[in-house]
């Protein structure tokens, strides 16, 4: 049996909490909290599209994610993206995440010539940071929509279900749920699973970087993460609520 | 049942075949087909490890890829990337994946001191061409080893097992394997499947671009992606024989 | 007389507050609020100095200070800086400030070999983005100081002095002091003024954008700016006890 | 009793002079000379406006301001902005302010439609290149509207004063006017005053970089100013009429 | 008498071939073959022209050509162009010359409202990358023509004359034609010669990099120029024939 | 017969000047004026040598050429390099040529471990710039190498022989001589032509923008640039005398 940094059992979630108002001056706001790693998720509204849609003509609206390591987020000072002059693949890759994770859920015609902008920087990193994004954007952008509904700016919520996301790995040969920092670095496998409140997927990134996985290790990765999304679920609608 | 564009059974990967010696001056060359998509797939070799890795002091060799699609390979001309001033998103996931996918099945230990580079440029786009210039890189990259072998630059294979990658969908409710450009377009899901020659998997992604999926899909789809990396394997061994 | 928006005296700051432990994994961390104005200030220890330091042979440590605007932080979305490809002058000369001002109280050559970064984020603005980022990066720095005092990272306090920050200006024909943004955008002429817990003046700028003002103004804008900084080095000194 | 580099009075100005037409093509062009400082000030119209005044809906004209040393101004040679890549944080500063100098003295709505571009190329930088370059560029655009007047392009002056600035510092505890280099490099403190020709303050910068000043140091390098743009003032007369 | 390191003759070109369809997708494409340099040269159409002559009015269409060496074109890799940040002067200098080239033989109202592209990959580099990149250009330019003319996008035939282009050197005080790589290295002067099929030129271009040359070592090398492009153009119009 | 702007001869020049000490700070400076055309050219020294030379360990020094064209050099203002992002194509190439041709006369041995900086900045443009810059660029090299020798910072005059430039051109089907800027606008072909004081080539561009020429042509224009350097040459020699 594995023994975990925190003590948690293998199928356990850390203490996860979504703080509202954490940027009074976005549409919605939350401090989203999966144990030590801390991210601000924002959601704000801007009244036009992108110009490639505006330029190919293509109706309805958009939601377009972004995504920072706060320097003071990690335990070595990271450079900001402009000192360094471009994003590094891995933010790219994770913005690019958050966005297709969040308009699997939403219905983008309800949003005709408006883009939901999602911003998502991390305060604290100590793993799962772009499930904590994901988990965290998908609050503050309901709450943002039901601010825009009452007042009148759109008229019916696009968003046709609930998106949540958590980190599983295989970890000294066992499957472990959302992994906090330590282990991901040591983990031989780390997949990042999104998933619906009712249980559909969205999208499943598994990654064996230096190492490869078997059926089997994919099967009981994917069970728990189901496990911990629904928990995940149950706590965004409390916070909805 | 469904038809597809050029005929082939859902099951039926296109003909594919790798050319060995597009590049002369490369140490390895292929140009990889999968059907009408052609990738110039060539390996190199630097004596000298990355910045990062000197810094940091970490031992041994590494692989580092690159992917660019040539202005003509698309039906419109795209842009190259130095004239937009920086690489998109998507070829910066692509290059990462590449790169991810050869060094699960390198041991770099036996690279000591060395950089072996991945080139994958992409003469002709029509879907897959992520999974050609892998399953196209691994033979370059294979053949640019044994070069090295002979004149004595490196001592032991390092390369571990052979690796290769196929895309599988959901099209029309329906699970087909290897999309041409068509089908991937109007696919409500995408997935790209990597795995090594003795059947263990080195990545998974699947995606819903504004749809989700149930675990029956995602079952299906592995299932054919399985069949499609055996074949493929198959050929990559004919040729390298 | 005036009235001010939110009906304070024209010579009364806005409530202002350093909450300690914003960010964890910074060495001193504090969310500086001023009225409406959060900022989040942060102090990290980088143990080599910058390069024109090394390659001119200068003796000593150094601090830098970086600052950003959250793109959620305005009323408007903000792009980010790395979106728009560069810094904009605004914010250059906002870091530049408030590198001078801290450097202004700091014996560099106590931080012998070290590098001091501060990080300034804006999570709301709402006026006085750049004087609360210096007063509140003073008590995170001071914070990170004595962290490292205790580890033995260094031997004596660097700092000579206590350092603060406000803004003052000329509305309606009337000095005010510490602006908010409505007050800010109608202010014919806007000061700022830096000085130290014992009174000296380490910075004064004072600007007419398309007006002027007159050797009066500026007296009794210094007055103004004189008293707040004696209440605001007080409230540092109690967070700091 | 202060000794100067030079034998000057405390109180004294270097040699000032405007000689006008050094760049032909330029609808108003002066080389302007602080001692040694020698600056290439030219002013062009641009029969738009920038795009931000578009996009408001900004009514009436603009003025930009560019600065820049020739790489071969300084004793060392220095790389040019297009080899950095960036323009560094003191030039961003310097064009913003002789920017602001020049409005503040502007009525932009006499300028309806255009934009007034001011450059300010420094020839020889040795101290002052930022108070040259004020004084310099309102010779150059004074020049330059009367051309466009002459010319029927502009109906009545938009100019509403003169403008003019010089520095001032405290170097071995003694107030000094117009510092040149190597005063520069050791004066404990640094302002740069900019006021119109009726006495008006445009703008103060008093900074003390790794220092700090007292009010009393403050009240006697503002008499200095004062003293030295009057001067100028006249200078800047002679030369128009 | 000079022996050349392939054994032709001084006046002897290498193995010329243009190989047609090496990129479907392209309008017009030609695999390019002087000796061992290999260069993908392809022509596309773009239905608008460049921005420049929108904005200035100008009428008729534009031709554009873009040019790179492949990573693994060079003995040792080349970094791409987008990792490097810019172009470097070499690729700047051979675009703008093909551009002009092409240009010289095209009657460009015939292009009205279009651009064509030129785009030339080098595969393999042995020197005459710019004489090959030009003389294929010409024939993938006129295949694609060739295909809007049938299509029925333009309606007469812009090319007003064929073009081919050549280097010569002076080699060991030898006039010689179409240098390799070995001996471009060496020669004391290089020139690159454009002509058209009627033997008129279109750009000469000669250079002693660290040497001089005499007015009759030129006139021997356009001589020889001048031979190997009437070879050259016969080996284009049979190819198109 | 012709009859040019200035009604010049089509074999002379304009009046030529080099004034000696524009920019002080460096080491040879001179006004290059060739009519109206007025060029800053200046030659510094730098105690190290590139990368790339330190890198591959190539012996000697080496000078590095940068041209620019000063905003108010052109009738309508010319925005910055820096604005733009990055050099224009034309600048590129000029550049490169000024930097070849004085390289082709400097024996880069005498500069051990330096480079010799040549700066040409355009204070105003009206044709030949480029031919001004390295005509003018030679004299202020001249004039900044005798000071190093002076200084015993170079041991033996670098310099072979003295370099030159001019312009030639088709005009109305005449060969002419040293071409103004609406010169140049509407001739059918352009020369460039680089020689040494002692008769020897350097470099020869010769173009024909959507024009081409004949042998006879480039023979005529040949022999007016011959004529117009021997010209040049003589008023160098007695600058530096």
């Amino acid at each position: 049996m594995i023994i975990r940094p925190d003590n948690r059992e293998a199928d356990e979630l850390r203490p996860i909490t979504f703080q509202p108002g954490i940027a009074p001056h976005a549409a919605g706001s939350v401090l989203a909290c999966f144990g030590n790693t801390r991210v601000i998720c924002a959601a704000t509204l801007e009244e036009k599209v992108p110009t490639w849609m505006r330029v190919q003509g293509v109706k309805g609206g958009w939601l377009t994610a972004e995504y920072s390591l706060l320097p003071y987020s990690t335990l070595d000072r990271k450079a900001r993206d402009i000192s360094r002059g471009k994003l590094d693949g891995r933010t790219v890759e994770i913005q690019r995440l958050i966005g297709r994770s969040l308009r699997a859920v939403l219905n983008l015609e309800k949003l005709e010539g408006m883009t939901l902008w999602i911003d998502c920087d991390v305060l604290q990193a100590d793993g799962g940071t772009r499930t904590a994004s994901i988990s965290g954007a998908y609050v503050a952008a309901k709450m943002a929509i039901r601010k825009f509904m009452e007042a009148g700016k759109i008229k019916e919520d696009p968003f046709t279900d609930s998106v949540a996301a958590i980190s599983v790995g295989m970890y000294q040969e066992t499957p472990i749920l959302d992994l906090c920092y330590i282990e991901d670095k040591d983990a031989a496998v780390d997949a990042n699973v999104v998933m619906t409140g009712t249980g559909r997927f969205v999208e499943l990134q598994s990654t064996g970087e230096e190492a490869t996985f078997s059926p089997e290790d994919l099967a009981s990765m994917i069970a728990l993460a189901k496990k911990g999304i629904t928990e995940i679920s149950g706590i965004q609608k409390r916070v909805l609520a």
